[in-house]
């Protein structure tokens, strides 16, 4: 395997609320240098929930997008708040989102979104064995919650609306992690 | 379906050479007024393309990812040069990236990576009927060619360096299509 690169130097450009701009120079292996910006990523990770209830159906979301400004058709899913773990991270998030709890909570995989330049991770959950529960959250309003057939996967895929990438291979992984265990 | 929020103000915050901030002050339809961030989406989109050759192998690359400080493995991608159409640019990163060509392309869907707080948006193309022909990118290095069957997804998605989860997307959504096919 190749020798990582060298970051000669890493500087912060810009800065927001909530976004911090970095800058790096990197010696590849080979002596090429490059300059690189990526988002600087704080914080104690995200969860994304797949609850299945007791009717095999995958509890969705439909919230406000501002990156698309469109309403999508999603996953609930949030930051795992400081002292928290993963799996109760994403029990408070579907409390929250969908108004359920789950008494069985399942570490599936980790997952990246643009790992060129953003160095955010987030853990997908399977929830199951739900309750119904709702917490209040910061959303500045209610969502609308979306049940659909897990045997429907295909169609769900089909959807427009439903295009974040992590969701789509969140719900692969669990299928596919379901049809392992029989 | 509600409505969409109305946009009070749209203000650049922060900017940097490929980067830049926007601050969003948003009126929901029940009143509620929001402070969000969001990256500014420019350019013309961009692409991932999952490429089969004749022995049923999925091309995959190695590459440097600077937001994670680690090599992963993942789908050849790049951005949509000005005046190129999806199809033509993955073509091009497919020869950059990975030494192949296509004489067949088709598009999949479209997929977002974060939509909550980017508007970036990438098209999936199965690229099909390969021959050998390499064009110079702007990569820092050779990136390493990583062939893997069709047939063994499921230990694919079980290795940790392949993580980004529209190349997980993209791979479900293209045997999803192949299986339809027949």
């Amino acid at each position: 395997m190749t020798a990582k690169p060298e970051i000669l130097k890493l500087t912060k450009v810009a800065s927001s609320r909530l976004f911090h701009i970095e800058s790096m120079q990197l010696r590849f292996s080979n002596g090429v240098e490059r300059h690189y910006e990526r988002l600087r990523t704080g914080g104690h990770g995200a969860v994304m929930i797949v609850a299945i209830n007791e009717r095999d159906e995958v509890l969705l979301i439909r919230e406000y997008a501002a990156g698309l400004e469109e309403y999508v058709l999603t996953l609930p899913k949030g930051l795992i708040d400081p002292g928290e773990d993963a799996l109760t991270a994403a029990n408070r998030e579907l409390q929250e989102e969908a108004g359920f709890g789950a008494r069985e909570l399942s570490h599936i995989r980790q997952l990246t979104a643009a790992p060129n330049y953003m160095g955010h991770r987030l853990e997908v959950i399977l929830a199951r064995d739900l309750y119904s529960n709702k917490l209040e959250g910061d959303e500045p309003e209610p969502l609308e919650l979306v049940p659909w057939p897990m045997s429907q996967l295909p169609e769900l895929f089909d959807q427009a609306e439903f295009s974040e990438g992590r969701a789509i291979a969140a719900l692969c992984l669990v299928q596919q992690r379901l049809s392992r265990a029989g």
